[in-house]
């Protein structure tokens, strides 16, 4: 993965912006220069390479997509007041609510101009795609700021949020690497559908080792979703499971502000494994997997050409099921 | 004109939103149901009309385009905290300013796909001058809000900042007609800086009418951007060609919060009025109206064919200079 990672960042870093107005563009270096693991445009140059592998048609379109990325990252921190990203003060921080409203706008048009310099034989389908993805993810934001302040959100609409809000770009991605190869439009939607689950998957994850993860693999402290009362894979099932004394003392957890941090966690663990949250979640997480692997499998391409794929994902989720 | 803004509204009352998630789509179809003029799609189609008479072609972009504006409009309000657009509370009061956020990011997204939904020869080129016209209204923008904090902005700045922020988008709608349509390049860029050339005589025109309009024809108070301080061409004008004791007392009369309103406009319109303000200004305006007018001139068109076409520009500045 590193080496297209490498050539994203490359790529970047030799963008050249207006010098002025200075306040619009240098929060766009700023942003864009910040790091991250450059995972979506990764994955597009990886699908791409599956089939071709001169760069320079699919670069802009990978570069577009980590653009826009990057605008819903900034608007998101403005809208959730996050003072930090990547290590960063963020945007807003920064400079101001203003200047990062205005900054995100003219990215997401950056973004689109990039997706828009591809030249390929399926160019129209390519931006459909990208379009549609983008409202997407909107709609995937708009029902995760809604689900803050409800406590009856089910699993299904849960799975549906976090699809809308991160799986369907990682999977857009990887799709439009095929179609920019010029890939079967079969083998295009198998790429799709397969990053999809792998996208569920890390996001399931995510949710079910901020509990049960060793913080120094996991890179964070554990129980910070509990601490923030965030709706998670674990705390919707075990709402969903509970009886009526084990929830009013979620609640009662998770709610008050006079609980120790510790006790919060231990006591919310304490529930979760009581309720066999853990192993219900592991199942759930491994489902996708395997729907992960089936697809792959069933890939219609030399496993010598298309392991590079699978070794991606077992890198993504760190573990082989 | 009137025609053409029918088309525009009865196509925008027929689109059809998601229904959900409601957060989103309900602050966008309000934005787009709330009137307006539509100036730029209604351009956009009498451009269109001198070449072609099929309207299907050109109205998804010019749906588009007016789709944009919104959403500039929906953002700048934010930026502003404006409280009222059309008589009709602002996104951001009548909901809040993450719906602001994330619904005009949708509509930056849809105005982007109702543009890429044009079918003509010249696709290519028209999704390009859309996008570069986006990044110009972005700048102009930025440059509004850093005039905001500065008192030494040249008339130079001053024109540049309003071509960006208003003109080009009007010149865009235009020269997409022609583009659209298939005209002839040469044609295309002539619609373009004509249309390019009304919009800047119109925004001078609305400084001076600010003060000297007749409220009546105008429809607004009478020296609001004196009382908000706003720099305009005139007052531009005047900071330029005052002596010491005339800039102080501009100041004193604009930074002022004790001076009572009347006293305030009269004070500003009588140094604008000792230093030939209104003349120098309306000299402005009027260059830029000759220029448009050379330029319909030389539009090689039967002036039975292209005569709608000043007949708009007379009907936006109100005159016939």
């Amino acid at each position: 993965m590193n080496q297209f990672a490498s050539l994203i960042n490359k790529t970047l870093d030799s963008q050249v912006y207006p010098k002025q107005p200075r306040g619009l563009y240098e929060p766009i270096a700023y942003t864009l220069s910040g790091g991250g693991k450059r995972l979506r445009p990764s994955l597009m140059l990886l699908c791409y390479s599956l089939y071709k592998t001169d760069f320079d048609t699919v670069l802009p379109a990978a570069i577009g997509l980590e653009t826009y990325h990057n605008h819903t990252l900034l608007h998101d921190d403005l809208m959730d007041s996050a003072e930090v990203r990547r290590g960063m003060p963020t945007v807003h921080r920064k400079w101001n609510a203003n200047t990062a409203i205005l900054s995100g706008d003219t990215m997401l048009i950056q973004a689109v101009t990039k997706v828009n310099e591809c030249q390929c034989p399926r160019k129209d389908e390519v931006m459909e795609l990208f379009l549609k993805t983008c409202r997407e993810v909107c709609e995937g934001q708009q029902y995760d700021m809604n689900f803050e302040s409800r406590t009856d959100v089910s699993i299904d609409e849960y799975i549906e949020m976090i699809r809308l809000k991160t799986a369907v770009l990682v999977a857009c991605a990887a799709k439009m690497g095929g179609m920019i190869a010029n890939a079967p439009e079969v083998e295009c939607e198998m790429l799709y559908s397969f990053a999809e689950k792998v996208g569920l998957a890390f996001q399931l994850q995510d949710d079910y080792l901020d509990v049960y993860g060793d913080p120094l693999v996991f890179g964070k402290k554990i129980g910070g979703d509990i601490l923030c009362g965030k709706k998670t894979l674990l705390l919707i099932n075990a709402f969903n499971l509970s009886n009526e004394k084990q929830r009013n003392e979620l609640h009662r957890l998770i709610e008050s502000k006079d609980i120790p941090d510790a006790e919060k966690i231990a006591g919310v663990t304490k529930i979760y494994n009581d309720l066999h949250i853990p192993e219900i979640s592991n199942e759930m997480i491994s489902a996708y997997y395997d729907d992960a692997r089936n697809i792959y499998e069933t890939l219609p391409l030399p496993e010598h050409v298309k392991e590079p794929l699978w070794q991606w994902a077992i890198d993504l989720l760190g573990r082989n099921y």
